[in-house]
């Protein structure tokens, strides 16, 4: 049997066509005057697509190492910061800090729920050390979102306090406007919904910040933002840059832009994960956040008696299709769905189908085509609306 | 929101990753050592695809261009064929041979039906002269196959009258073998079962058939089989080649050994013929073809009160995915799914899913899930089987 091989997994996502086009083209010398007009759209681009009028610094590097970036810059060893940790990408920020000699505040929440802004407001009143806060938009390990509005509105209050936001796979799925809520630093990475490899970060960075940046005293070079954003002004960056990922992310921007721009990509991203939940309703399994879900991906339950990693297994082997599996301590239990990046309607009726067929391969009891019947009646409530 | 292009036409049919790889390489020269290689590669893969090992050329040129070669290569102005017409490419056959001034005699069977062995056993009887029989391995009008193994123990009795069959859309779908069966004449086209673009034709010819080609008095130039032959076995073709689509072909071949062979691929649009007949009947769909069905599509009514092109129109428009509708006497009546080529479970899943949300948008009463649980459950049971 032919088995296409597809990726649900929330990062790396499905490339776009256009995208895998336009990496294959032969590559461009990067201090040259075509390559810096396309740095250059690439960064309008990105500006656009993080609604922003801030410099957007496009960086060579993981999500990981933007995430680092943006905390060396902003924080001074011995510095205090806060890290709001509702999953294992929240954990990695406490980390970060402590790897760079940092005093690392954690508030946490319990797996599946966001960090309240109400314990946030409280953390911040009774430390007023705090010099920024550390948050993800959208938590990868359990689909949960944070209230980037509300934290940001709190954080604004107090002139020595940043918020710094890991948007890497949050972007694109979850609505986030970065100026108008006034968030200072955003990460985003290339290979969740723009589409793209991974290999590229893109990092906004607030006039606060910035200021922030000029003064902090901890020990960086790759990724002193001072120096990308005064080579980046000029068209390039400051040290060799993945040129094919650069040349592909401007046809990444030019997909977004077809079909209606970031809002456009948040409205997809929103209708897949209605459609997901209404399937894993109908099919017996639990959400993981069912409060503070985020449109990013669907992180589910497996059945009660059944190991998540025997479905991740029974997929490939059978369909080709890969979805994630739990991390840390949802490990074996659950499985996430991506909705971010370049998925269709068919795709994700076509994933819940073949998921319905390997739930019952395994034993579970339910009626086969209730998930995607409650999926196909969510798209249709959707479209009317 | 985003919607992805999927063609699931029986032909063209969605193109391999491979060979969407393999067709934008730096182009060869056709007269060099290195294509010679690769033609004889693709050669001698066709032999396997066709299960023969008779000669198989490669022509640049549509089916119908193939089809017409094969015509006039073995048959002289004024002798009589035999055309069996079960839709609208069998049809093409007596056209064919009208154009360039046979003897055309035909047997009908209605759109649906496949003309039968017996009768053309009837007819065979009754006409000495009839020098060729022409016939449809799958009629992708409508989705019937013929019985070819029974036409080509029928033709085989008689030592002046070949067997000529257009297996454009049908090899690679349906079982063909080609020699073990004593085809004369196979006609092959690339844009079907072996997902490449149009362009090639690929047309096998037997011992028999080649002492006819040698006698035979129709006027030929770029279709002259002996002129391809003599220059095809020295791997070369005697015009200029599509050499993308040659090194595409080998692509496409790789893909093939890679499923099992023809028979994976046979096995596969089985399997995804038998989810679509098993979606069609739970939603109220009649089959066109419901006793001489191939596997290569399937043919399907619109519900009563439907028209077939609304529903043709509304996949296209929501959900980008393009079905066949009906050809002559079949148009605005029925839908046409393609199985031939490069598609899988996920995909059928998912265009059933979508079809069933177009059918409940344009007014048709049925249970919303009930077409993708009938093929959720073919499928089932097929994995068991």
């Amino acid at each position: 049997m032919i088995k296409k091989e597809r990726l649900f997994t929330p990062g790396p996502t499905a490339l776009h066509p256009a995208v895998q086009a336009a990496i294959a083209r032969p590559i461009l010398h990067h201090r040259t005057d075509e390559f810096r007009g396309v740095f250059r759209d690439c960064r309008a681009g990105l500006k656009t697509f993080l609604k922003t009028s801030d410099e957007v610094l496009i960086l060579t590097t993981s999500g990981t190492g933007a995430m680092e970036a943006a905390l060396i810059n902003v924080l001074s060893p011995g510095e205090t910061m806060l890290a709001l940790v509702a999953g294992s990408f929240g954990e990695r920020w406490a980390a970060l800090g402590k790897a760079h000699g940092m005093e690392v505040q954690t508030l946490e929440a319990p797996w599946g729920e966001a960090v309240s802004p109400a314990a946030v407001a409280d953390a911040l009143q009774k430390n007023h050390k705090i010099r920024a806060v550390f948050v993800q938009l959208n938590e990868s390990s359990t689909g949960a979102m944070h209230d980037v509005k509300s934290l940001a509105s709190l954080v604004r209050e107090r002139p020595d306090t940043l918020l710094v936001v890991d948007a890497i796979s949050g972007a694109g799925a979850i609505a986030l406007e970065t100026e108008a809520w006034g968030v200072d630093v955003v990460v985003v990475g290339s290979q969740k919904a723009l589409a793209l490899p991974p290999g590229l970060a893109f990092v906004s960075v607030s006039a606060r910040a910035w200021e922030r940046i000029e003064a902090t005293k901890s020990p960086r070079y790759y990724f002193d933002l001072r120096r990308e954003k005064k080579a980046q002004l000029e068209g390039e960056s400051a040290f060799t840059p993945a040129i094919a990922h650069v040349v592909a992310t401007k046809a990444a921007l030019e997909f977004v832009a077809s079909i209606g721009g970031v809002d456009g990509l948040v409205k997809n991203a929103g209708m897949l994960a209605r459609m997901t939940r209404a399937a894993a309703h109908a099919t017996g399994m639990p959400l993981v956040a069912p409060r503070d879900h985020g449109d990013a991906l669907t992180a589910l339950y497996a059945p009660p008696g059944l190991e998540s990693g025997a479905i991740v297994k029974a997929l490939k082997a059978d369909f080709a299709s890969t979805v994630a599996g739990g991390q840390g301590k949802l490990k074996g239990k659950i499985l996430r769905v991506a909705h971010l990046g370049y998925y269709d309607t068919t795709d994700i009726l076509g994933l819940i189908a073949t998921l319905e067929i390997e739930l019952q391969k395994l034993g579970h009891k339910f009626e086969l085509g209730k998930g995607v019947a409650a999926a196909q009646a969510a798209y249709l409530e959707g479209a009317r609306a």
